[in-house]
């Protein structure tokens, strides 16, 4: 037998151990909030389920299976698991929530009531009917953790250079992962020990007498839980025997085919059996794993860190020499860890003593001694059984019903993932126009990679069609020319200028003459005198009622000290609106406002902000869609200049302003005002945006009067900017007014053929 | 009579009164070195002259006209016709040069032997028949300047508004136009005095006896010139009969159609005569400029900012009350004043004194006193004759010959143009890219315009086509995510790897631990330690042969001190080579070496620097191709290094470097080895830049032996970088091997229809 032990320990070998990829399947059943499970189909807004990356139906229609992409390690694993779990939890009906156990809620009476998913393909239904008919439609309610674990390439490839024995890579992987199953099947009754969280059923799940009479570890990983039937039996010892076994098992009947065979572990490789067999075991599933109720994703990251460590042992340790027992074995123990009362000590304490003190033994050996306190810990649980999942959530349980607890947890979980809607879990560091696109893309089923977290780089896929998105607007849409134009505020009024449309009139001078001897151009008019380039206002004077010759003397002066080029340009009074367009359609229309509070005439300025700074949509460092109103400096001159203190009593309605900006970063209101717009205003934003290039852009249009037609009067708007990068979440979650979520516009520019497919109507779009 | 005079010296006009669009047509004939009359075809790689709006011929196929775009600003027309020139000049075959008179150098003998322009449409090629018929080929082969002129829209409505007699803008215009050009006809004599350039012809320009027997002002502008028959007769007293009029002559069979009546001023509007009567005048066309000899352009500056002066000076003055005999008057003394000899004084002195102390009155009336020395440094030619343009060339032509004078300043215009083939007159203050990127704009044909001459930003247009590009290498062809890509680093070695391609091999840390138990992956290879984020190669560490595990964990503090993510990469050892990609092929590949010399046994360092930096490709400032070779602190220390110093001699055949990074921007040299490489390498290339969704990219790759078969050995090439802003200019004019015209190359891309209508072979594009 391979010495993988020797190899592991291989200098060669150190800096790959923990180079692994990771992935799950989490299954959960959809309950109401009082726990009765969910009567309502599969929700439509996934669209459809021939496609979804990460989100399914398992073998029912209320058991929601959510599917992690293939990850590199643990931490971005759980990225995608709270991400895909979010999504899950908030796209369902707010009548319904995810059931935090694995063992399911009380069951219909009738089994015709247990709805089978409503797959697309005849083949899954009659799969699913077969199973319900072979098995009993109750037993395959229970939901669990399928962790799939792949050693890293270098990894393995380091300890097949090391060995001469196996001279094909392919052969010599299907090895590793054979001893580490086998090892696996032998003691996974540890873990069942450890995680196993199904002491108690709920109504109607056994409906004979074969079912444990006390509470125990985990149902669903004893005799009673699901399992083949007895008869069904397969060999470890080789690829070549398993294979034969499972083909066999089919030829007699006893399978209907390979994917009935339900083992802890599972070897796999390509789309069917056979491809196992020619290039070799690729990753294996482990499906032992009952959901943790004590986590809203149903498993902790400290048990996918003691996972991996628990495979890499299993490489490590010694095996018994004859296979079959040694597999056989471990089923007994598992069966009867299995089915001990929660709270006692196990019958297996010795052999789980010397597990840990070997793994102990091996974390040094491999240069992992950062994994010594978990061991200890975990290794503590033998004498603590009641630190066990399945003793918490059994004790619990006994002070109401487990149902009561599932239901708390289950509200809890629910509550916590609809707190802030803006935000995406596993994902909250980045922008938050990025996390709702992400979430987007995840509920619509587009495969998203983050590609560069900290730059909001994304990756997205839909079947062959790959996209990559930068802040959720920079895309392949638009063409490299369009943010240059955009950037440049004087080739941007050009081009605006040259295809019609109202943009500041004015001019540049180089020289003091040319500029004094152009005072009566602008003498009576508002206008401005500004540096050509400067982005900061240094430089500016703003004359809103026209100026003297002195003043306007003295603006050329103090605009001339910043640049050699000054801009005299016409003033244009009005509103600022942000009018957002993608692909020639005006999504959103935003009027920012400074920041503000409305008096009642009881409370003071600083209770006002107080209570408005209360608003779940109001946070700190861009983490939300609007930021809290402060009472600094500013705010306070600000308010001095209107004869007030933070202390003062606006009247009922008065409206007090603490900025002079109206910017969102400083506290300002941001209010959708999408629908007061005709669509005269709309299809010039549309225009003027098409005029640059552009398929995304936030365009801003001063307009004096909104009820003036703009067709009558050619100063009832003038374009200010159009903007590259826009900001998106502040549409999307405005202070007041609707939000528009142009997130998924900007995904269906990408992906029309998604949209195709679905028959999503406008208000879930 | 409207107070024109009044109207403008209002305070309202005033800010408008140096607004103005301008044009220029110049003609020119190509001619050999010689000056002998160029007996080759107009140059085919300006394509077809259907459409070309800059180069085109006049009435041979030896003149060329060049035509600038409209301009608000006289320094922009020149940057037009400099550039136009240079391409003209430049585009030519290298025997031939422009012929820098009015008067055409001398003719064949024969008729038949001046070649009508070979035009496209038959009307055309009939027309230029019929006129030489008519007046004769040979006065068809005089040259000048048409000067286009139309006083500015806010200037003319400044001066609309303030009366009531006309009710229609359009109709103001025209009596705007209408007056400047009886005025202008009157007066034009002082035009012919200061300017006139065409004191005598050249052998076979006259074939009979009536021709000026003396030199003159302006054989041109004479009678003996090119001018309708005198039984033409048009008036200048209103639209209405100046169209009915010229319409009579056409039916009376005196003129074929109305663009053979040929004015000294004609008016302009739209494309038929019609549209200046329904839409009126939109501007002027001046006709009666001879070449100025002393200006490579055939204009200068100062001679275009003193027409403006006089057209203002024309509307301002006051004018004959009787039409006709005004007009008639003028042509008069224009004759007379043509015919004088160009060194006596002039019969219209007195007229001549009056008019500039009006043109005085005026420019302080209008608040211009900066153009009082203008108008006092040309009333003084008044007084010397010898300072008139015609006198000047009439002396200096009695030394030897006028031919010898055409000759020699042909000549030097014509070496002046072909000094710094990288740059283009007009635009040198612009990229060098850029700049060739405008010359070959220019040269086939598709419109052009600067809109930011700092930000490099043209606007293209062929037909309905518009494109906008900057620094000629970003267009509408790539997307906005690629530079976004390219720009991060990370980003681009995901997509590059995931799409099979080789990057450096490598793994990020963020903990100290985590990184050194990675030690004996890197060990005993070449790799490099680097801080994730500088660009400034803080915190990087090479190591060449692998290192000690001290020299490792060095390493890794270094990097740490400056990020809390460290990359420890794979150094690809080879020589870096940039493939310059467009449109799917490799159209460059360049090696960069250090600055360096080459010894010959005999010149000091500082000899040899000094001998390399005579090359014409270098300069400073990336004004040139290459820059100079410094013999600063770090070249010497450099040299040190080496044992020497900058006055050793080196040795034969010695390469002696300067500087140890290859940058151009520090001396390197820039060496073409396009025709080096096998297909395999650039398919790489090609391949790399499709996979990040490029179409314009300079993609760096390290090639250990460019003779290796890339598909026989996977690490023949590694890929360090994709650059969205490559320079051009290096590969257009490298130190060695063959020029690139990369510009041409985006050119096509962008204008794949251009290609289309023209059969350039290979080596022209």
């Amino acid at each position: 037998m391979m010495n993988f032990k020797k190899l592991l320990e291989h200098s060669s070998a150190i800096p790959f151990i923990d180079q692994a990829r990771f992935g799950i399947e989490r299954e959960g059943q959809r309950v109401t909030h009082d726990g009765k499970l969910a009567r309502t189909d599969h929700p439509a807004i996934f669209g459809d389920r021939t496609y979804h990356p990460y989100i399914q139906t398992d073998f029912s229609e209320t058991q929601v299976e959510m599917i992690t992409p293939v990850t590199d390690s643990i931490d971005e694993l759980f990225q995608y698991l709270d991400a895909i779990y979010d999504v899950t939890s908030r796209s369902m009906s707010d009548e319904e929530m995810i059931w935090p156990l694995s063992m399911p809620p009380a069951l219909p009476q009738k089994d015709e009531e247990i709805m089978i998913a409503k797959l697309a393909t005849f083949e899954d239904v009659l799969y699913r009917r077969y199973l319900a008919k072979e098995y009993g439609k109750r037993k395959q309610m229970v939901s669990g953790i399928h962790f799939n674990f792949e050693f890293g390439e270098e990894l393995i490839r380091s300890l097949f250079v090391q060995q001469t024995e196996i001279q094909e890579f392919a052969a010599f992987k299907t090895e590793v992962y054979l001893k580490v199953a086998r090892n696996f099947l032998r003691y996974r009754w540890l873990i069942t020990y450890l995680y196993g969280a199904s002491p108690l059923s709920e109504a109607n799940y056994f409906v004979d007498e074969l079912h444990p009479h006390e509470p125990v570890r985990s149902i669903r990983n004893s005799e009673y839980g699901y399992t083949n039937h007895s008869n069904v039996k397969v060999s470890y010892a080789s690829m070549e025997q398993y294979l034969a076994d499972i083909e066999q098992m089919i030829e007699e009947g006893k399978l209907s085919e390979e994917k009935e065979f339900y083992a802890p572990v599972r070897f796999r490789g390509g789309k069917r059996v056979a491809d196992v067999a020619k290039m070799g075991v690729r990753y294996i599933e482990l499906r032992n794993i009952d959901l943790n109720p004590y986590h809203h994703l149903g498993i902790s990251k400290e048990q996918v860190q003691f996972l991996q460590l628990f495979l890499v042992f299993m490489l490590w340790a010694p095996e018994g020499s004859s296979v079959d027992e040694w597999v056989e074995e471990g089923t007994l123990y598992n069966n009867r860890v299995a089915l001990e009362g929660p709270l006692d000590q196990t019958a297996m304490y010795e052999e789980g003593l010397m597990l840990f003190t070997q793994m102990k033994e091996m974390v040094q050996a491999l240069q992992h001694e950062e994994l010594l306190p978990t061991i200890d810990k975990l290794a503590e649980r033998l004498n603590n059984p009641s630190q066990t999942i399945a003793a918490q959530l059994y004790t619990e349980a006994q002070s109401d019903s487990q149902k009561a607890v599932a239901v708390a947890l289950g509200r809890k979980y629910d509550a916590e993932s609809h707190e802030r809607p803006y935000q995406l879990a596993g994902f909250r560091e980045m922008e938050l126009s990025t996390q709702i696109f992400l979430f987007d893309a995840i509920q619509k089923g587009i495969q998203v990679k983050v590609i560069d977290e900290a730059d909001q780089f994304l990756r997205l896929q839909f079947e062959n069609h790959v996209e990559y998105v930068k802040n959720a607007n920079m895309t392949s849409k638009d063409s490299y020319i369009v943010p240059l134009i955009m950037e440049n505020k004087t080739v941007t009024k050009k081009i605006l200028a040259e295809a019609g449309f109202r943009v500041p009139a004015g001019a540049e001078f180089t020289s003091m003459a040319e500029a004094k001897r152009a005072y009566s151009r602008f003498a009576k008019e508002a206008f401005v005198i500004k540096p050509k380039s400067t982005n900061y206002g240094l430089g500016i004077t703003i004359f809103k009622e026209g100026a003297s010759e002195e003043d306007y003397h003295k603006g050329l002066e103090i605009a001339f000290r910043e640049d050699t080029s000054v801009l005299v340009e016409e003033f244009l009074p009005g509103t600022e609106y942000r009018f957002f367009v993608i692909d020639r359609q005006v999504q959103a229309i935003l009027l920012r406002i400074p920041a503000n509070v409305i008096g009642n005439g009881e409370q003071t300025v600083a209770e006002l902000v107080a209570q408005k700074n209360q608003d779940p949509l109001r946070g700190t460092n861009h983490r939300a869609p609007l930021e809290l109103i402060q009472l600094g400096d500013l705010e306070q001159l600000m308010l001095k200049e209107q004869g007030l203190t933070i202390d003062s009593i606006p009247a009922k309605d008065q409206i007090v302003y603490l900025r002079e900006n109206s910017n969102i970063s400083t506290g300002g209101d941001s209010i959708d005002v999408t629908a007061e717009f005709s669509d005269a205003y709309k299809e010039i934003a549309v225009a003027a945006v098409t005029a640059l290039g552009a398929k995304v852009s936030g365009i801003d249009l001063i307009i004096p009067d909104k009820e003036i037609d703009p067709s009558t009067d050619e100063k009832a708007y003038g374009i200010i900017e159009a903007n590259f990068n826009p900001a998106m979440h502040m549409h999307v979650y405005p202070f007041s007014g609707t939000g528009r979520r142009l997130t998924l516009a900007v995904l269906k520019l990408l992906y029309p053929e998604v949209w195709a497919l679905n028959h999503w109507n406008e208000e879930e779009k």
